[in-house]
C-alpha cells in the first residue's frame, strides 16, 4: 500500500467523458489498496474564459477578486470529479484550498504555498476516503481565496504530496513522459524513465512544457518523487502503481544518484520565447553594464544571454542579451529613456532566434560536450551567436530557422536518436 | 444614511455588460452615502449548465458535491461585480457564504440558514466598502458548502438585511414591481405600490413569480422592509433609496398597518403546475381519507385543494385533490400500490386544470368576496371544480382553457382594471 498524489491537467478533464476516464484511473488505483489524494486542473478554455472576463469588468482586475473568479474553474472540476467516483461506488470527498486549508501569502494572482495542514486529509484518508483537491488554489490572509499562478496545479500536486507524505505524485499529462527533445521535431525521440530533479529544471526553464519549473524545484526540494505519465491510455490497460518498479512507465523524476547509467546529454530544449537585444557602441566605462542590468532588473524583466565584445576602438563595446519576447517593447522603453545616462549608438533587437540548450547531470564530470556542440552545429554551417553555460546545460542562440536541422543534429551527435 | 441590501438575479447579471449596469445602481446608492450590501445569483443560465454537468457526472449526485459545483456561478458574478464596482472608483469586495460566514444546516441542496456571522461585514462597511456577496450559499457543518436550493438568491438578500440589520432589502428584477395579476395576460393590470407580508406570501405560493415564498415568510418574520424593483431602468435615471418615500419606486412588501387604504382584494394569481386525482368510489369506512393523505405526506408529497362527495348508495366517498403536476407520477404510484389497502374504484387524473386565486388581506373584514368570486365565474359560464379558502385567499380548480378568460372577468369584477 502506497499514498499517491495523481494529478490531471486541463485536456485531462475537458468533458465529462474525460473526467470519467479520470474517475477509471483513481478507481484502478484504490482497488490495488492505495490512498489516493487527486489534484485537477480547470476544464480545459475555462481558466482562459474567466479571466477573459475578469479583463471584461475591470481594465486593471484586482487581483484578490480576479482569484475569487478564476478559481471556480478548478472547483467545479473538483466537485464533478468527486461525483463521478462517488458513481463508481469509490468514495470520494472534494476539497478546495480554503477546506484543507492549504495557507498561501498574499501575493494573489501568483501565490506561494506556505503550509498546508494535512491533519483534515488524514482523517479522510484513514476512511478510505480519495480527496480531491482543486489545484492552482488556496487560502491567503484574510481568509481571501488566492491563485498560485499559471500552471499552479503541479505545484499544488507536489505541495500536497510533500504535506501528506505520499510516496508518489504521478502527473498525468497529454503526453506519456519527458522525451530527449520535442517529438513533433525530431522522429528518432526516445522517452527517458528517470531524470534528475536538476536536468528536469533545466529542462522546464529552457522551454519543455512538460512540468513547470516551480513544481520540480519544490519536488527536488521536499524530496517527492515526481513521476510524468499519460492521461490518455485507457485505465484498465495500465497496471496500478507499483513502488518497485515506478520506472516502468512514464518517466520518473528523482535523484541523481537513483539513476545508474547517468547519460552525459540527457535532452535538449528550445525555446522561441526570447528577443536578443543588442546595444551598439556602448561607452566603455566603468559600471555601464551594472547600470544597464540594473535597469532592467528594476522593470522586473528577467534577462539571459548576456555577451559583450570590446569594439576595435577599444573605447566602445557592443553588449548582446535576450529577453523574454513579452518584455522587449518594455526593454526597448527602459533602455531608450535612459539612453542619455547609458550612452550607446544605436539599439537593436531581433526575435528571429531560437535559444537551444542540451542538459545533462553527466556533463559534470565529461569534458567536451560544449566542443561536441559548437562542432555538430558548424558542421551545418550553423552560426552561433551567443552563448551560456551551467554547470549541467549548455545554451546557444541561433537563428531561428535552423531550429529543427539543429535540434536533429544535435540529438544524433549526442547519441540520444532511439535505435 | 441608510443601510440597504441591494439584490439582482440571473438576468439582471447576465453578462458583462449588465452586470456593469448593476455596478452603476450600487453606485448610485453609495454616491448618496448609503451602506450597501449586493446579493448576485449567478449569470442567467449558468446554475442550468452546472446542474446538467453534475446530472451527467453521477445519475443521483452526492448533494454536498453538487453544492460544490452549483455555487461556483455565484461566486464567479461576485467576483466580477467587485471588479466592475472597483473599475467605477467604488470600494468593493466579494463575499462566499464560508467567508461570511453564513452558516446554515446539513440538507444540502435545500439548507436552511441558521446564523449569519455580520461582525466581519460590519468592518467592511465601516471602511466605507460594498459588500458583493455570493446568493444562494452558505457553509454547512463540516465545514462544507451549502446551497440553499433554487431561488435562494432571494432568501439569502432578505437574511443578510436581517443579520446586519438593514433599513431595505431591494430585489431588482426584470419587472418593476408587483402587478394586479400576470400583464401578460391581463392588459389592464396595475402595480402595486404596497403589499403586505401576507398578501405577497399567498401570492408568491399561488404562481407569482416575481419573489420566492421563502424569503418572503423570512422577511415578515424579521421585519425586514422588502421592496419589488426594476434592474433594467437606467441606473441614472432612477433617484437613490429615499427612506421617507419608498412607495415611489416597485412595489414595497410591508406589514398590514402601513397601507393606508387596503384593498379588499389585492391581487389574482394563477398556477397551471398542478394536477387533479380523484379516486373514485372509495370505500367510506373511519380513516380512509387519513390513510389516504397520510400515505402522501409520507412520500414527501404536498396535496393542496381536497374536495369529497358521499356517493349516492352512502357507502362509497369520491376523494379529490391536488398535487405538484412534477408529482402527479409519484402519486399515482403511492396510490395503486395501496389500492387493496384503501379500497377505491378507480383513480382519474387530468392535469388540464389551472386554480385561481384571489388574494385580499381586506377579506378578513369584508364578507362577500367568495360569493362574488363564483358569480362573476358563472357569468362567463366557467364551471368551478374545487373550491379552497384561508383568511386571505380564496382559490378555485377550473379547465385552463378558462385562464385567460377567469382572469380578466375577476380583475375587472374586483376592481382591480387600470383607469
Amino acid at each position: 500500500m502506497a499514498r499517491i498524489v495523481m494529478k490531471f491537467g486541463g485536456t485531462s478533464v475537458a468533458d465529462l467523458d474525460k473526467i470519467s476516464n479520470v474517475a477509471r484511473h483513481v478507481k484502478r488505483e484504490i482497488d490495488a489498496g492505495h490512498e489516493v489524494a487527486v489534484v485537477v486542473s480547470a476544464m480545459a478554455g475555462r481558466t482562459n474564459e474567466l479571466v477573459a472576463w475578469t479583463r471584461d469588468a475591470a481594465a486593471r482586475p484586482d487581483q484578490r477578486e480576479y482569484d475569487v473568479v478564476v478559481s471556480s474553474g478548478e472547483q467545479i472540476t473538483s466537485g464533478l470529479l468527486a461525483l463521478k467516483l462517488q458513481d463508481m461506488g469509490v468514495k470520494a470527498r472534494s476539497w478546495q484550498g480554503w477546506q484543507i486549508p492549504m495557507h498561501t501569502d498574499a501575493m494573489h494572482g501568483a501565490a506561494r504555498i506556505l503550509d498546508i495542514d494535512s491533519k483534515v486529509l488524514d482523517a479522510h484518508f484513514a476512511i478510505g476516503e480519495v480527496a480531491v483537491m482543486a489545484g492552482f488554489q488556496g487560502l491567503a490572509p484574510g481568509n481571501r481565496i488566492s491563485t498560485l499562478g499559471r500552471g499552479g496545479s503541479d505545484t499544488s500536486a507536489v505541495a500536497i504530496a510533500a504535506a501528506i507524505g505520499a510516496d508518489l505524485c504521478d502527473i498525468y499529462t497529454d503526453v506519456d513522459g519527458v522525451y530527449t527533445t520535442d517529438p513533433r521535431i525530431v522522429t528518432k525521440v526516445r522517452r527517458l524513465d528517470r531524470i534528475s530533479y536538476e536536468e528536469m529544471l533545466e529542462m522546464a526553464s529552457l522551454g519543455a512544457k512538460v512540468l513547470q519549473t516551480r513544481s520540480v524545484r519544490m519536488a527536488m526540494v521536499h524530496g517527492v518523487r515526481l513521476r510524468v505519465r499519460s492521461s490518455f491510455e485507457a485505465p484498465d490497460k495500465v497496471p496500478p502503481v507499483d513502488m518497485d518498479n515506478l520506472a516502468a512507465l512514464g518517466t520518473l523524476v528523482c535523484n541523481e544518484d537513483e539513476i545508474m547509467e547517468q547519460q552525459v546529454v540527457s535532452g535538449i530544449a528550445y525555446t522561441r520565447d526570447e528577443a536578443k537585444v543588442t546595444l551598439i557602441r556602448v561607452d566603455d566605462k566603468p559600471g555601464v553594464s551594472a547600470r544597464i542590468f540594473g535597469l532592467l532588473a528594476d522593470a522586473n524583466i528577467t534577462v539571459d544571454v548576456i555577451v559583450q565584445n570590446v569594439s576595435e576602438d577599444g573605447n566602445h563595446t557592443d553588449v548582446t542579451f535576450t529577453v523574454p519576447e513579452s518584455d522587449l517593447e518594455r526593454t526597448r522603453g527602459v533602455l531608450e529613456a535612459a539612453r542619455p545616462e547609458i550612452g550607446y549608438g544605436e539599439l537593436v533587437d531581433s526575435t528571429d532566434i531560437v535559444k537551444i540548450s542540451v542538459i545533462g547531470a553527466g556533463m559534470r564530470t565529461h569534458a567536451g560536450v560544449a566542443a561536441q556542440m559548437f562542432g555538430a552545429l558548424a558542421s551545418k554551417g550553423i552560426n552561433i551567436q551567443a552563448i551560456t553555460t551551467s554547470e549541467i546545460k549548455i545554451s546557444v542562440l541561433i537563428d531561428a530557422e535552423y531550429t529543427e536541422l539543429a535540434l536533429r543534429t544535435l540529438h544524433s551527435s549526442y547519441g540520444l536518436d532511439q535505435d
